[in-house]
Parts: structure tokens; sequence; C-alpha cells
């Protein structure tokens, strides 16, 4: 039952990895919004599979369908229910599962929890139900392009394995980041990861990483007060990401080393804007974005599927060797990227609009 | 509008540091779980303020009433409203901040998003607002007292500044952190992290550090794909903690150097159970808990409060220098302990309640 | 934003009633409940446009598809989305209502608030949404199938126009009702009111109606102090239904020229069962099920779409008459049978799972 | 778990009618509207006992005490926290309900769903619990005077017993209304009515009624298709009220009598204002408001509590006869004006944030 995600802006996901399809019923949208399927098609491509060599081959063209909400063009206000149905589905590959456990993947917990599960690539638990977050994401990014056209979130690779970017957040730009298979902020750069993931691959095995975002023009005031503050909802959002095992916002776990005086971001005027000098509180201040740049980061384990041989048990207690075929991604990095721009443009639009009810008349 | 926590087990909080009082109210909380003032009262001694040499000195003696939904000493299943009246407030030492800024604090954020703000002792955004969270949390416990004994949250203080404690979580006890008034997991080495916070303060600082939290006992099946998985439901709840920066479960963000092969985990049978060799999970699968210890951390920045000179503006646009007056933690981490331990309470118990609803009669 | 239905037992449904379809998307549902397309097929056709002489002769087969959430023929425990293609759309029929406000319809009210509007059939306000409320209900009715088979959920036709059928809920039986295209209660009286519907669509006028609704083997227990009593969310969930005006329970609006005691429920024993001799209460007291047989009543207004001449006025301001073409049931009552069931069940599956959240462990 | 309303404007209530109080946190109320304990104690003094010689004679001040929310005599944005001390608690005229069930009273359904129960004057059952229900309509009255100051809500007694006022609603005046004891519309049919309550009283026998309401001066737009229609919320707000039965907007159920033709509302121009010529609708059309007055009835049965002799049970399963002593209203009517008035507003107040969420710019 935690299908769907925020408040006013709310997006309901559906669908397992194989089965009719996957999709996204997204409720709350302001009407008179220009929306195509074109729109949602550019970030889908970003997140599917085979877009480059260092992604699963797995051919799926993942085409969606608006099936309701647009009206001439234009958002009615009503749900917008899109779908994206399911092609390259190979039942057969993945027979296995069906007596085995996948070590470190949900097979087990959905078993144990449901009492059933659907084997079959994993099922809801396939990376494939993040098409629905990013037809989530990319009807927000529409809704902001009309209304806070100065507000954008790009994301891009800051790790991979031990290898680190050393570009200032704040320089990243997005067309960089799209030059290369990786998103790496820095193209050249890119081309000694691309060479480290090759490796790794063809070593049967995986790695993982940390995505950086960057909020630029971001309104004064989203973010509530106590439970709801942005980066709560912001850390919940990317946390329920596939693979996520950490977030930090701002100066995050290196912040605890310093002092409160190297820490605190001091404010001074910048005309009639309220600024601050340095951006430690990552754009959020007491819950409440503060108009700074918002940025985070948010780290993924190593891929847990991977061609080695790992001990594991079946269904039924016993213990078995596991070595997985079928095809897969050996860092999911680079098709992690939209995914995070999608849930964090969904946290933006959902506190926007929450922000719009409640003091829509003060500002 | 965020000031509830949770779908079934849902805490609702309210109050300013300055004002009648501060309180929750529970709802959904099973019915006949033995519950009085004192069950509250320990966890609320663990947070309060004036309990320990290297916390802030005021001296709030925080006794909750509870004013509703217990009868005859157990719970009614109505809501539970308890509060703490206001005591110590010093309105007059902080008046300053009527016209300044605090860095690093909420003020200009709560101004700017509603135009009007409590600026005695932070209101709204004062930690004694997580009164309220230690009372929700130490209700959860009495619930889990009694439907499911075995379970248990033990937080400590992994870190202060750049000292880190090196005891294994799983080998902490409770009974050991509580015996230092840092809430550390080997009471020799908190001597050290004492003396510490002490010359800070001395110098007008403030130091920041992290806090992890280990629950032993949770039952396999807890957490809902795909966005309510039990890790974004933690990691939200303790983002929404003053000062908070950081989450991060099982292996983290040091987990991204890992290749797959070397961080997967396992799968063994212990007789009938299903469990894992290693656990760098944290004790969470594809979002839901698999019977493994739940291990995480949260990064606290270092206290924005210091009474060292910083520059800042006032609300009429002037710079300004601050000085902080008043009685101030030098470090926020001992009494961080309880309310990591409350947030991670209330996540359990809200999705304790969500799988008896969807599976209870499957198990 | 109002397009999510429940709390446990989620049904969002979309769609316009001209587009790519219409569906809904069941989170919450419990694992392992034999689902198929057939269940749901069953109550969609007693939905449908065609089914009878006195409904509109549109010709949709409205074939359901189910997309994701079941597999092997049970449910999984993860979102079910259903939808039904459109098929018999005739956008030009419309056409008038680009520009026209049909009278006591939504097309004022949707304009003004939304700026724009799908005016095709009516668009989001079409009968045609009730298509995801009957999956939506469907659904919980093979939920209880499986976890209280006892219950069930009978609706009828109790008024056309102002003709009333005398017999007492509890002697309904389904069998009957559906033995008749009003779904009249007693299948000879049946044919009088068949006439007046068909009389009054010859005169290019339309009918309005009550339906009542008898739940028979209701667990005791279900609903909610103070505001979710289950009496409140029926009420609410049929009065969310098209064209409905009216809602009552037990002895509703006639109850109240009663005495305290004429219309008190005595209670008695029956065998270790509490009983009430008299059911005035309609089966819940208090705002929660008393074991005794849950019965109510729906207004629904005479149907708003007619063949004779009505006065309007245009989106731009001016004066005009409109006539409806297009095909359009003279009386909404025989379809609204299934509706009022869905919604009801709808209702019932989201408190038992309330229930058994809350007091799972107590009975 | 069903003690908040509301998804913005959100209103928590708590409280028994023995226990330390009453009360209600609300959150999501705008900033910077002025409010004062006054203000809601107008309100609850028209609801409190010992009001009149008509109503139940118990002495209860109900004075509140706003805790939080509030600072300089305007709300802050954060939660408002009201209580209200319980006083003039008798538990021991309650002794016998510790064992009794009371016939159409919830103590067996509480007891059969909790497994416990306040039996002490109904516990969260009481009417009494209704004090947190108009502390959350004061307030939104309060919202509602700084943000659509010609919005207002008008309640009244329609009928009691068979007694039916003849006044048509819209010509209803609030200051006639409360010149009365028994909130009728004419002052001198209100003599009536008092002497057959008296009357009915004296016999040890009790009164049920109607209420009407309606609202004038409502924004063109509130209500959500298609769950949360306006009506559809209305309803569920005035069928959560103790003793209510019946709910009907505009025609109600005496429309479904006319035919469509008839019932149906035209439409006019009156200025660059669209209009209806009559109000069948009662002021919702399609689920949204249309600007014209919205108007609709509530039914309460005549109360449960009866001075004359009735046959139970007890808790054992032991017939018994039961004779209410303590102190009761021999009818609810007059006290159930300002609690429909206080759910409507609650329900408009959402509405209007939910509106100002999706639509806020463009209208």
């Amino acid at each position: 039952m935690g299908n769907t995600f925020g408040r006013l802006y709310r997006v309901t996901t559906w669908g397992e990895s194989h089965g009719g399809g996957v999709g996204a019923v997204i409720d709350g949208c302001p009407p008179r919004i220009p929306l195509a399927e074109g729109d949602l098609q550019t970030d889908l491509d970003r997140r599917r599979p085979g877009q480059s060599k260092i992604v699963t081959p797995r051919k799926e063209a993942d085409r969606c369908e608006i099936l309701s909400g647009v009206f001439g063009g234009k958002t009615l206000g009503t749900p917008i229910s899109v779908w994206v149905r399911n092609e390259d589905a190979r039942p057969e590959a993945y027979r296995e599962m069906e007596t085995l456990y996948r070590p470190s993947h949900a097979d087990y917990t959905y078993q144990a929890k449901y009492g059933i599960r659907n084997w079959q690539g994993g099922g809801r638990t396939s990376a494939r139900e993040t098409i629905g977050r990013v037809i989530g994401g990319a009807i927000a990014k529409k809704m902001f392009g009309q209304l806070v056209p100065r507000l954008s979130v790009t994301a891009f690779v800051r790790q991979v394995g031990s290898v680190v970017a050393r570009m200032d957040a704040v320089r990243v730009e997005a067309r960089e980041v799209e030059s290369n298979p990786v998103r790496w902020p820095e193209a050249k750069e890119a081309e000694q990861v691309i060479r480290l993931i090759e490796r790794v691959r063809s070593e049967g095995d995986s790695l993982g990483g940390v995505v950086e975002c960057v909020v630029r023009g971001c309104p004064v005031g989203l973010g509530e007060p106590v439970f709801d503050r942005l980066e709560a909802d912001l850390a919940k959002a990317v946390m329920s990401l596939p693979a996520s095992k950490g977030f930090e916002i701002g100066s995050g776990f290196a912040g605890v080393r310093m002092r409160g005086s190297e820490h605190n971001d001091e404010f001074f005027m910048e005309g009639k804007r309220v600024r601050t000098r340095t951006n430690r509180s990552g754009g959020v201040q007491g819950g409440i974005t503060n108009g700074e740049d918002i940025v985070f980061r948010v780290a993924f384990k190593p891929v847990a599927t991977i061609a080695k041989a790992q001990k594991t048990v079946g269904t039924k207690g016993k213990s078995a060797e596991l070595r997985a075929r079928g095809r897969h991604d050996p860092c999911v990095l680079p098709r992690a990227v939209p995914m995070v721009e999608a849930m964090t443009l969904m946290v933006l639009a959902d506190h926007y609009l929450r922000d719009r009810a409640q003091n829509g008349l003060n500002r």
C-alpha cells in the first residue's frame, strides 16, 4: 500500500517487469499545462535499457502512451494516466528465481511478506517500476516550466566505485552531463569511468556509486515543519529508489567534523535578497528552502545481480549456487540520474502546491 | 501542515518553545496496551535539558500529563493526548531574534514562508518540539512491549566531531550507552569525548556528530513497495529531526566502493530460518525487513547557536553581528539519541500495523 | 486531486469518456486472493450501457484487462491495474457542448474551476468514470470471498419516480433483483416500472429514484470514531456517485418523527451473541457495526440529459436553447445498483483492513 | 484512527467526557489570521450544556485555552492546539454503564471493537467530543473572515419531531435563529417547539429532528472530482456527528419524484456571472460549487438516553432493565446547529485550500 507518493501532487505507480506493462497515475497536476508524450519520452529514454554500451542490453523502447487527463495538448486538472507496455520480457530467463532467492535482492522478503511473488524478472521489485517515477517527474518538470520557469533540477554521477568527480556541483551543466554515457560532470574524466565499468562487467561483477543533485532557482519557502521538512521528503524520495543506501544534504556526513563557527552559513544582503555566503545548509534551513541551490547526494550500492557464482538458499530451504544469467547493468549509476531527478521534481511539485495552498496570498 | 507522522500509527505534534506548552496526539494505537505517565517520563528525561553537565543548563522538568486515551491504566484505542507545560521560558533572552536572523537557523525561512514567526526561543523550530516525538516513540515502545516483546531499538553516539567509536553496532548494549552522559557505546572512551565537548563549549563553539541505531528482533516483512520502503520511511523520519544532515543504512556511503561480489549478503539456513552471513543490507532488502538487525546512521551538524560572534542580517535588511546569549547545547548528540530511537519506533509501529492490515492472516 | 478513495484499501481511478480509456489502480489488496478478469466482468456488465432496453443504447463491451498485480491467478499484494479501452466514442455527437453549458451538468463548474474541460461526452464527469469504481468494488468482493465469506452486499431499486417498492430490505434476494432489468426487488412489480421508464423516455424526459442497499454478515467492530464512522464513510462513498442527492441509514429521515422510546433498538442475547430486536440503527451504533444488517438508501435525481428543449447559456455568456442528442439513460437507477454496491464494498474493505491493523489480535 | 479530518485544513480531535479534557489540533491554517480565545468561545457557548432550559442542565463553562500556533494575536501557520478542561464530571452517575449496554448507544460496539471502553459518561462517544469540532470550525470561520469575507454559514433547526418550519432557507437569518433557544428560523413558531420539547422531557422521552444549513457567498470552483465531490465531503462531515441518520442536498429525497425537465436548473446570465434560475442542485454541480447558495439538511434521531425504562443486556450477557439517570438533552437539535456549521466550515476550508493549491493562478 505504499505505491502513492505525495500529498497534493500525487503519483501512483503500478506494474511488474513481466505482465501487461508499467505505468503511473498523476493526480493533482494543475490544469492547462502543455503536455505531450514526447515530453515524457525524453526522460524515459534517459532511463531505459540499451541506451549505451555500459548499461543492460535489454531492448525496450519504453514508448509511453497518455491515456487520460490531457485534452487539446493541455492538462485538464484530472488524473493523468500514462503507461508503457512490456515488450522484451523473457520470463524463461528467470526460471531459476522461482525456487532460488538471489542474494541482496527482494526475492526472499517479498515471499516472506506476501506468501507469493512474481519471480519473473523480479516482478514489482524490478527497476522497471521506476518508469512510473520518471513519468511523474517529467510531468512535474512541465508544471514548473509553466509556473516557475527558472527552476531546474540537474543530477549527475559524482562517484563510481572509488573514482570521485572533482567538479563543484554549482558548476555542473546538464548539457555536459548528458554528453557522455556515464552522466559524469566532466566528459573527459568519463572515459576512465567507462573503462572501469567495462572491466568490472567483464569480470562478472558490479559497481556502486554516488549521484549528486543540484536544484537551482527554487523559490524560498518550500518545506513544512516539523515532519515534512524538505530534506526529510527528499530523503524519503530518493531512499525509496532501488539500491539506494544513503542520503546527505549540504555538508552531510563530512560536516559533522566541523565546528559550528566554521559550519554556519553567514547571511548577507544581495540587493533586496537575503543570501548566505556559504551553503553548508544545502539550500534548506529549518526544513524550508532559503533560495540557495539545493544540493544533495545519494549512495547506490553495487548492483546485486552478478554473473559470478554466489551461495544462497532456495524457497524450500536448500543451499544452492546461483550465477545470474539474463541481461543486467554492471552499474546502476548512469540510469539512476534521471530517477533521482524525477523523485526530486515530485517532491518539489508537491511542496510547491502545499505552499501555495497555505500561503498563496501572502507573497 | 506537516505536523502529523505515520499512516496508521499517527503522531501529531504541536507547540512552540514559548507558549502554553508542547504535546502530541497519538491516534491508531491498539487498545489494551498498559500505559502510564511514568512510561513516557523515562524517555523524556533522556531528552530533557539539564540532565548532565554537557548539555544545556536550562531547567525544565518536562513533566508530561496524559489527557485522554487511557483508562484504568490501559489504552482505549482512542487518541492519546499528552502534553508538557512550558516552564523555564525566558522570552526576554531572545529579544534580539525579533530583528535578527540567526545564521543556519530557521528564523529567515520561517519569516519568508509565513510572513510571521514566534521569535521567542525559536518557536516551533526549537528542539523543544521533539518532546512530542519522544512521546510518540515511547508509546510505540509500549505497544511493542505487548505485541512484539523481543523487538528493541538502541541508538548511541557513534561520532562526535572527529572522534569515532570503534565498537560494532551489534555488540552495543543500551545499559552501557546510558551509563555515560554522551551516550557513547563504551563508557571509558566517553570521558575523552566529554572533555572535548567541554573544551569546545568553553571556546564558545559547538560540535556535530553521528548517531547510530540498531533494531534487534524486528519481524520479517515490514516495509512496503515502492515508495514506502522501510529505509525510505526511516530516512524521512530521522531527516526530519533538527540539525540532521545525512542518513545511511547498512553499508551506506562506504559500501559504494565495494564490488557486488563483496557487497552481496549470502543467504544460509539457520534451522528453519533464512539468514544472511553478512548484513550490508542493514536488515532491509527491497524495502522490506529480512529479520537481521536494522542498522543505520544519522549525521548531525554542529549546533548553530554559538557564543562566538557571527555576521548576519536583520529583518530590515541591515548587516549586524550576533553573539548568542541564552543557554545552549554545545553538542546535540547525547540528546539526539532518544530522538532517533523515538522516530525509529514510530516508523516501525506504523509499518507493523500496515503489515498486519494487509497480511494479517497470512502468517 | 480527489481521485483516490480509501486509506488502506485504496482505489485510484482515471479516465474520461473520450480518450484512451478508463481504469483503476487498487493498492493495499491482500495477497493470494484469487482474481481473474471474469470476476470483474460480471459487475462491469451490470453497469454497462446497452444491457437492456431501458438503459442507454450505447454499445460498449467494456472488456477489462488486468495489467498488473496478479500472478498465477492470485493477487500479489502489489497494485492491481485494470483498464477498459474506450470504443464507441462519438465526439462529434457532443460538438454543441464545446460552447454550451448543459443545465444541471458539470460543464460550467469544470470550466470555471479548471479554465479548461474535455467537452466530449462530459469527459471526466461522464458516468463512464464509474467503471473504475465497479472494478474497485469487484476486487473487494473477491477479498471478502476469501476472508469473510459470509459477507454479502445487495443493492436494489427501492423507488423510481413516485413508485416505491414495498418489500422489506431484509427479504430482498440478489437473484430476484437481477432477474429484471430495473433491478427491482419483486420481478412482477418491475413490469410496471419498466413501462413508466419507457413512457417518460418517449416524452424526452427522465426519472429519478432511490437505491437501497443491505449488507449481511458484516463483522462486528468496523468503523472508527469520530470522523470515520462507518455511516460517514458510506455517505461519502455514495454521495460521490454521479446524480446522488441524499443518503440515509436505518430509520433515516423518517426516524426523526419517532420518540426515543420507540426508536431505540433494544438489546437481547441470542445464544452468546448480542443482538437488537429492531434495527433502526441500520447496523451501525456509534459509528461501528454491531453485526445486524447494514441498511441504507441513496437518492438519485432525474437524469439531467433530456431530449426536451431547455434554456441555458454558452461559454461566451450568450443565451441559448439546448436539446440533447446523443444516447442517454432515461433513468440512472438500474445502472446505479452495481455502483452503490461497489462503493459499499470499497468502504467495508477499507474498514476491515483498518480494524485488522489496530485490533487484529484482540478478537 | 479516524480522529483527523481534512487533507489540508486538518483537524485532529481528542478527549473523553471523563478524563483530563477534550481538545483539537488544527494543522494547515494559513498564517497571519487574527485569532483569540474569544473567537472560539462564542461558538463553544452555542454548543455547551446548560445554555437554556431545553438542553441538559450539566454545568460546564467549556472555557477554551489556546496552547500553541498563535503569536501576537495572529496565527503562525504552525499547529493550533486548543483544549477545554473537563470540570463537571460525575463518574459515579454512570456506574451502571460499567456493566450495562445502553440501547442505541455505542457501549456495546466499543466494547466489541476494542475489548475495553471508558464507560464514564460514554467516554469518547460522548457528545463532548464535538467541542473539538466546534473549535475546528470556529478557526475556519476566522480564516474565511480574512480570505473570503463574503462567505457565511448559517444552520438552523428545520424540524423537531413532526413539526416542520416553513421558512425558505434562503430567507433565514442567523440573528433570528440565535434569538430563540431552539434555533428555529422564526422566533414566534419556536415557542410551540419549546413546549413540545418540555412536554416530551417530562414524559421521560426524547425527540429527533432536522437541521438545515445554508452557505452564502461560497466561491465558484470548490470540490474535486470524483471521490471528493463537495457534497460527498459534506455528507461525510455531518454524518460523522453523533445521532445523525441522514443527509440530503438541494432537492434531496423529494427531488427523486420530479422529472428531469422540472428538476434541471436553467442557466442565465446576471451581468457577467453565470447563475441558475432554480437551485435544486443545492449549489453544487458535478461535485463543484457553482456560486449559488449551498443548501443541505441533516436528520438527527431522537436522543437515545431516556428516563423511561428500557430492556437491554449487560456485559456478561444477562438481561436487565435500564432507566437513565444523569442529566441529558431531551432533543439534540438546538446544540447540533453549531456542530453542523462547524463541520461545514471545516469542509469548505479544506476545499478552499485544495482549490488554491491546484488552481491558484488560474483565476
